[in-house]
Order: C-alpha cells, then sequence, then structure tokens
C-alpha cells in the first residue's frame, strides 16, 4: 500500500536508547534514566482529586473547541501573576499538549513550502511536523558564544516565513532575556514573519524569570503546556496564545483536527494550576538534581558544559572525547547503566558531538547516576 | 499577522446552532438537543472506576506512542469477537480520538495536491483536515438509490490516492454490506489508491452488524473511537488499525505529532471494553429513540427519511419543505425550542435542502423534542 512522501520522518533516536535500557530491565540490570524529558512526579495531587469528584458528577462529553472557559481564565490570570501581564483569556487556545500547539499553529500559519527557521539543537518534533505538513524547516546553526539561541543576524536573508524559539530552550536550557528575545521579534517582523515562541519550560528557572514574548509583543503565538512545570506529561494538555485576529482561525483548526484537548485533563489541569507548594517542591528537586549535576558531570570528566538557566537538562559537548555520540550513548548504558540522549537528535550537523543528560528524576537517582558516570570515565 | 491559505477552512454550521441553543437556554429556555451527535451517557462506571485507582497508584507519565500494549491486545481481540477476524496487537495504534486518526492516516498516505474521495454527504472534518494538509478532497456526489454511499462506479476516473467511507455513516446511519464494500476495495486497489475506512460507529447498529474492511482485505486502514458505543467523547481516545508494513510510518508519525494518546483515558478506554451490560443498556435506549424517531418524524410531517442501519442519525430530505436548511433549522430553534443541524455542514451543493436529526440523548428528551416538532410543523 502507497506510504506519502511527506512522512518519511526520522526516528527519535533515544527511543533507541530507552528501547535498550528497557531491555536491559527486563534482563535484571539498574537502569539510571537520564534520557527521558520528563518529571519524575505526577500531576499534583488535587489535580487528581479534582478529577475524581468530576467523574462522579457526569458525564465528561466535548468541550467547546478552544477549551473550559474558567481554564482559559485561569491560564489568562497566570500571565498577570508571572509576568505582569494583562491578558484577555480570550486569546488563550487549550491544546492537546504542546504538540496539538504546534500543528495548530504551523497550520494556520503557514503554506506548503514556507520556510520555518528553527535552532539548532532544537526540540526534533518541530522539524519533522514541519516536513509532514510538506513546510521547510530552516536549521539555524546556532553559535555557542551566542550560548547556542538563534540572535537576529542567523535570519537575516533567509526569506523566512516564521520562526520558531523555544526559551528555556530543548536540550540547552539556555534563554533569550529581554534584549534577546526583543531583536529577534524586531528581526522576524522585517521578513514579515511569523514568532512563535515555545514557552514549555517557563516555571523551571534557577536565575531569572523566563521573559515571555507577550512582554514584547501581542503579534506572536505562544506555546505552552502542563507537562513540565505542572508535571502533567501523559495528560497530553497544553495552550496557546494567539493575536486577537487569530482566535477565529484556530478555533476552526481545533474544531476539525482535534474537537476538544481531552475533557479529563482540562478538570485536572485547572486544579493544578493552583498547587504552589507542591509544584515548588518539585522545583527544589530540579535545584538539588542541577547542582549535583553541575558538580557531578565535570568530575566525571564531562567539562565542556554551560550552567543551564531553566529545564531539566545539560547538554553537553563531548567531542573531546567521542566523535560518535550514538556509539558513545550506547557503551554509557552498556557499561555505566546510565541512558543518556546523543545529541543527534537535536542538531543532525552536529550532534555526533554532543550528549543531553535530563535531572528531572529523583535527587538519589541523579546522584547515583554521577557516581556511576564517574566510574565508568575513570576506567574508560 | 500573516495566515496560511490551508487555515481558511469552513466553520461548522452546528457550532453556530449549538450556540444560538447556548444563548436560548441561558435567556431561560429548554431546548431539546438533536443536533449533536454525542451520547447523553458518560463513560462507563468501570472506566472512571479504573482511572480513579490508577491516579492513585503513580504517574500517569507518557506512554509509547502506539499506546499501551494492554489496550492495543484488547482492541486487537475485539475483532475476534465482533467480526471472527484474527489480528495482531503490532496492528493497533491507539490514537487521540478518531479525529487523530485522521491526522496519521493522511499523513502518512498521501502527498500535497493528492486527491481523496470521500462521500457527500459525509462527516465534514474529512474535507476540513484533508484541505488543512493541503490535500485536495473530492466529494462524491452519492445516489439516495444507494442510500447516499458510494459505489465502485462513482470513482472511476477520478484519479484518486485514496478513498475514506464511512459505515454507518455520519449523517445517513447507512452501511455498506460486504459485497458493496468488497467492490469499492477492489475499485480503490485498481486506482493504486489507498483504503481508509472510517468505522466509528460499529457497534450501534439495528438489523445486520457492521461489516469491517478486516473482514476482506488486510489493505486499508481502519479507523475507529472510544466516543461512539463506548459512550466516552470528551476523552479523545480512539484506535487505527493498519498494515503490517505501515505499523513503524505511523509510529514516527504519531511520535512527533502527538507523543501518544492521553494516558488516563487509554486506562479508562481498556476496563470499559469488558463492561457489555452497561453499553447495551445504551444500545437499548438508542433503538428505542430509533423506533421514536422512524414514527415521530413522519408523524411531525418529516416523511423523506430511510431508517438508519446504524450510528444514531436520521437524515431527513426537507426539500418538499425549505430549500434553505439553515434559515429552517434556525426556525425550528427558535419556534420549536429543538435544535438540529442543517444538512450543509455534510453536504455544501444538496445539504441545502437536508436536515440531520440526532437521537443520542435519552428517549424522553426524544419523545418531547418529537412533540414539539408535530406541535410546530402544524402550526407552520
Amino acid at each position: 500500500m502507497r506510504v506519502s512522501r511527506r512522512s518519511s520522518v526520522d526516528p527519535f533516536i533515544v527511543m533507541d536508547v530507552m528501547e535498550a535500557a528497557r531491555r536491559a530491565e527486563a534482563a535484571g540490570r539498574h537502569i539510571i534514566h537520564m534520557e527521558v524529558g520528563q518529571p519524575g512526579t505526577g500531576a499534583p495531587r488535587a489535580a487528581t482529586d479534582a478529577l475524581t469528584r468530576a467523574m462522579t458528577d457526569g458525564p465528561l462529553g466535548y468541550t467547546v473547541a478552544l477549551g473550559l472557559p474558567a481554564l482559559r481564565a485561569r491560564i489568562a490570570q497566570l500571565y498577570g501573576e508571572w509576568y505582569n501581564v494583562d491578558l484577555s483569556p480570550d486569546r488563550v487556545v487549550i491544546t492537546p499538549g504542546s504538540s496539538g500547539g504546534f500543528l495548530l499553529a504551523f497550520t494556520a500559519l503557514f503554506d506548503t513550502g514556507d520556510r520555518v527557521g528553527i535552532g539548532a539543537p532544537g526540540y526534533p518534533s518541530y522539524r519533522q511536523i514541519l516536513s509532514a505538513l510538506d513546510l521547510t524547516p530552516v536549521d539555524l546553526q546556532t553559535a555557542p558564544e551566542n550560548r547556542l539561541q538563534p540572535v537576529a543576524a542567523d535570519i537575516a536573508g533567509l526569506d523566512l516565513a516564521g520562526l520558531m524559539v523555544a526559551s528555556p530552550a530543548n536540550p540547552t536550557g539556555t534563554m533569550l532575556d529581554r534584549t534577546a528575545m526583543q531583536a529577534l521579534t524586531g528581526a522576524t517582523a522585517e521578513q514579515n514573519a511569523a514568532f512563535i515562541s515555545d514557552e514549555i519550560y517557563h516555571g523551571i528557572e534557577y536565575e531569572a524569570k523566563a521573559v515571555s514574548v507577550l512582554e514584547i509583543t501581542d503579534e506572536a503565538y505562544v506555546i505552552n503546556s502542563f507537562s513540565k512545570y505542572f508535571s502533567m506529561t501523559g495528560w497530553r494538555i497544553g495552550w496557546m496564545v494567539v493575536p486577537e485576529d487569530h482566535v477565529r482561525v484556530i478555533e476552526r483548526i481545533a474544531q476539525n483536527m482535534f474537537i476538544c484537548a481531552p475533557h479529563a485533563s482540562q478538570i485536572a489541569a485547572l486544579a493544578a494550576m493552583d498547587e504552589t507548594a507542591e509544584l515548588d517542591e518539585n522545583l527544589r528537586v530540579y535545584r538539588e538534581n542541577r547542582a549535583l549535576m553541575l558538580a557531578g558531570l565535570p568530575a566525571a570528566g564531562f567539562t565542556r558544559i554551560a550552567p543551564p538557566d531553566g529545564a531539566f537538562y545539560v547538554y553537553a559537548d563531548v567531542t573531546d572525547l567521542t566523535d560518535d555520540s550514538r556509539t558513545f550513548a550506547a557503551e554509557i548504558l552498556e557499561k555505566a547503566g546510565v541512558a543518556v540522549t546523543p545529541g543527534l537528535d537535536f542538531d543532525p550537523v552536529r550532534g555526533h558531538g554532543t550528549l543531553r543528560f535530563s535531572y528531572a528524576r529523583s535527587a538519589s537517582d541523579i546522584a547515583e547516576g554521577l557516581e556511576r558516570l564517574k566510574a565508568f570515565m575513570q576506567n574508560r
């Protein structure tokens, strides 16, 4: 049976790592997971409690396509609390995870063949979803001196229809400060290109609060999610903020593509938003893990790292250790029992010389993983 | 800010009806809902109980992209129970609703500009999702003598890359029997086109069991969902069955587009599958409602209807009553307090002369709605 050209997206290499880790565990080995980008914690207790109550109250039918009005209002309120931005709930769109946000944003903004700039290294699904929609991802090879974030000069003359940025970024954890974000929105507007800001790691910051593009302009798409700070990965629930005159466009696409985001997840998400104490405790663990990583990785021999501003990743330059990150990751899994992600998922060009270490799990796991890495490197 | 051409999808007219109904209710009126295509019942009790337990057991993180193995296995088992088809769980893909299935199928099978045949009347999102992906929907104007289902002759010479059928169909409730399905799969294969069978209303049948395309060939995509027979609309959970050699293609697209279907919904869906007694009770109500409709609609003056084989809709030819179904539906809502859907959502060409009546709610609602329709028509 026929298969389309647009469907030939690359596999995630991290999936091979996860499968190898699973096989090792099935064979009785104990593996420390530094490959997976999801919290070890679950949804806040109040979130699951709210859903348990709602399920006894009545059927969870379709919601309207833009999402439960109470959830949209509560998210608008968050923009006041976090950024001092006055945001109308009308501009908030509930999505099935940030994944759903990408599909909606790319469909609303771009036509076949349009060129969309994405930073390399970056989240691999940007590239793959763009390709699946027959759009053209344009990798921006970001510079170490810019902390692997794109700058205005990187997009000059590229004839882009859009630019996608992430701050804090996956896999680096680096952020765009207000000046950097402002320069990028300005340069993008000059090309008449759309600006999309992936803010999925907002709330997980260590030195300074992340800047939302909405502090700078209303002429941008924001994509966010309950998966990271709110610790609700498997719930597939997120949101977008779009310009006022794009709400109807997005609504129509969402009605057709999704009907609505999962109703149960919308209820849980709304209850999660007030659980500051529990979420702060998750943050405390990330902060502790980050300190462990920033001490332990260099001690183990991974010296070419930068302190992440946010998220829960350290992206290491390992060109002094290997020119084949995939084989190196397999060796680390095999000999150290630690699963890590080769950089090729994030940067097809330079990723052979990088590894991503995730520190989203418990502090004891992280400490044990670092011990194993150190022992492995000493015997290498 | 820029907007793409592909995003200019038509609005659902039924949404305007729903909004008008909501306003009427907000103004204190009592409205009978015959416009909405969702059960009045919720998920089976065992489904919500299973989720309540799972939420206390641990975090609901990402599942693998193809879905929980136990759910895939249970769905494969269903094909033995319902159709006597021996199906490998490896071919079952869990999706975020049938909506997610359409996105995956269309992306896996078709490239920009490819022509995909869809029956008119038919589910409007087929057309809209195809357009949003820059594919070309080709409306097949089905014939009343074929009970508004496409036949092989309808696709001759159309140079299709694919054909999408639905049996039982929305909005007509008519089915393709084995001979009709066989003729269509044969004609489609001759054009080297892909065959996609939307089987979302399977399980809701009145005279005979619906035929799955898998009883005829493995070279087809099946799209199904927990929304209708299993009464789980808002949970956004469904499945596909694809040919063996398409599983990896679908897996890679799903990893990027969705990461996974909602974990909570997967748990609830698995538990729902054994709740035959509760689901049969829902069916009993649909059957009672159908009998009420088949007596009450002609008595009210809607005489040009055909008994539906399945689903919970009656599609009425109202060309003897109006040439403007949209205005007629508005009048029925205004004067009778009954919300119905104008046919234009399902058939842009002939839908000005048709209405869809849904009978998915309680029998008392249906009886009351029919009384109101009768009184309205008598005074018209």
